[in-house]
Parts: C-alpha cells; structure tokens; sequence
C-alpha cells in the first residue's frame, strides 16, 4: 500500500523477504529508498559479519525469530534494485542478535515500511573496502 | 508535536507506553502510521515470542533497560487503535534481547517518532496463522 | 543529499559518526529531526546504559560491530546541535549490544538516513531525572 512517499509490504508466511519486497517496489516504479520499519518473524534468517576484502562471516541461526528491527535502503546496482539490509533478530530466550542481513524467509507474516526517495541512489564497488558503497549521483 | 505527517511524542517517567502513545495518536485523530523511531528507557518491560496458534511465550526482564529500536505501527481492529510494536532493548550489561512487544512503563522518558499515515490500515484475525494481520482496506 | 523532507548522510571509514552526522545537518540548516534508518560498522564504539542522577555506566566494547539499528533525533541544546542517539550493534558472532550511543568512528562505510523537521526541537535539563529532555517550544 502506498500513501505518499511510504510504501506499506505486507509479507505472508513463507516468502523470501528480499524477493517479495524487491517485488513490491518494483510493481509500484520505486528504485531508491529508505527502508524505516519492519517487524514479523523470520525462519531460515541469514545474518553476516563483514570481515573486509568482500568477504562476510555468516551467523548460523537454526530457529525462528522475531524481527525486533529491520533498517537499510534500496539503491540501483548493476541495472537492478539492491536491498542493504540490517537486522536485528529476538529469538525464543529474547536474546538478540544481529547483523548485515543476507537472507530469510517470513514466518506467519511481516510488515515493511519504505520511505520512497525521488532522487536515484546507486551502488557502486569501493575496491578499497570491498563493497559497493552508496552512490547519489 | 505534530510536524506535517509527523508525529513526536514525548513520554515521562512512569507513563505507561502504551497507553500514552495510544492517546497521543487519538489527540491527533490518527488511526494510521507507522512507527519509525523510538529512544528512552523502560522499567517493567514486556517482550514474548509468537510460538503459533495465537500463543506467545514471555521473556521475563526484571531490570531497567534502554530502548535501543522500536518499530511497528498503528491500525484500526475492533474499533480501537492498535498499535504492533516490537522492541530492542540494551541492559545494564550492553547485551540486546528483543521481541514482541507486550507492554512497558517509561523509565526517565522516551521519545517516539510515528509517520502518520492517511489510508486506512486494519488488523483482522487470520486463523490459519492465530495473529490479526494487516489490511489496508 | 537531501530528497524533500529526508537527508540521507554516506559516512566514510574513519570518520566520525557525530561529527560528520552534525556536519552534514549543518551544511542543510537542519536544527530538528528523527533519525529514522541507519547501517554500516563502527571502531571504537561507545554505548552507555543510564543510572540516573545524570550518569551513565559505559559497556566496554573492544571489536568492530555491524550497525543493526541506530535511532533517535536531533534537537538544539545550549546553542548547538544535540544528537540523541541509541544504537544496536552487531558483534562477529552475531550476539546483539545496545545502549545509548556515546561515539564511534565509522568502520568501512555508514548510511543514515534523517528525517528534517520544520519545527524546532530544543533539550533543556530536567533536574529530577538528571537529563536534557526534549521540548517543542
């Protein structure tokens, strides 16, 4: 649902949270973004550590979650919408991880909010540091 | 403080989360939005886990603690704003624990930052997954 | 780059985030806002859990972190910019800290994102709580 700037995504049990939400901003023509809420569950959460030189740490996380918070943006990469997610995740015993998110499938639901941008936002690689860093132009 | 389709509010010691939010959203006459940004503290915090089935599991947190995020957002369901917020919360130690979020007091103030929405969002129960999820309709 | 209501800050390894953060509000004539989305890493990250009567305890964290969440807002305090901000961070092994965010330097690259406020915000000491709290007037 969109009012506004904000694009509201519902997400149903068993989607994969990158795929539907690329979905759902690419069905309303939306390719830049600030990601400013999400809460639900996830099963099969990916998690990563940035180590440098492009290589991440996974986090193994074998349970269903909590999203507690979900924040990052959309950007332009490679002639495709990019997702920069971060997480945090509650799980059973309330203790909270957290990380660079990689991947994951919703459990019972999830909701997102997307703050839509005008401007155009892309990615491009920083050989230096190994990501491809935040581009306004 | 309302700025555009902004809403901050200001919480003090003592107050009821809640329950404050709830009327500083009906002062404002709004029954959508989207919660996203909260800092402060709590004391008497309540978190749980959806296990399914409409049952969640509590998280028992006896101290005082930093609200780290909050995320979530505002709809109608049975006639009455109802606001979906989940927590991260920081304790005494730095450790996060995380989740739903069942209730909480303001411990010294907290600060919550909600962008109002004009379309309409609802909760109706889905029975398949025990939660009342969103509708925009 | 400033896209309406919303400035969005890239941080480069090294810098620091509050300083750069100020900056770059400066640089807009943002005097109030809520800081709605923020990624990326920290060195030397500072956070802090408050034990009233104006003191924080501060949690030592020696490794670089992923930013999971980063909330809060920017008010006017005795003349000059006042960044509230409360942090969560990811460590390598996914384990969540949070707190109130003392400082930190950026490690590889940040993302904040700003939502800039019209009307003024100021922080004055409550004495009771040992506290600069928010004001609207």
């Amino acid at each position: 649902m969109r009012d506004g700037d904000l694009l509201v995504v519902r997400l149903s049990d068993g989607e994969d949270l990158f795929e539907t939400l690329k979905q759902a901003l690419k069905a309303e023509g939306v390719h830049a973004g600030i990601v400013v809420a999400g809460v639900g569950m996830l099963k099969e959460p990916g998690i990563a550590f940035y180590k440098g030189g492009g290589e991440y740490e996974p986090v193994p996380i074998k349970e269903e979650v909590e999203i507690c918070a979900l924040a990052g943006n959309v950007a332009v990469a490679e002639g495709d919408i990019f997702l920069h997610l971060h997480v945090t995740l509650g799980t059973s015993s309330g203790a909270a991880l957290g990380g660079h998110m990689t991947g994951g499938k919703v459990h019972m639901a999830a909701e997102i909010a997307v703050r839509i941008l005008q401007k155009p936002m892309s990615r491009v690689l920083d050989e230096k540091i190994g990501l491809r860093t935040l581009r306004f132009e």
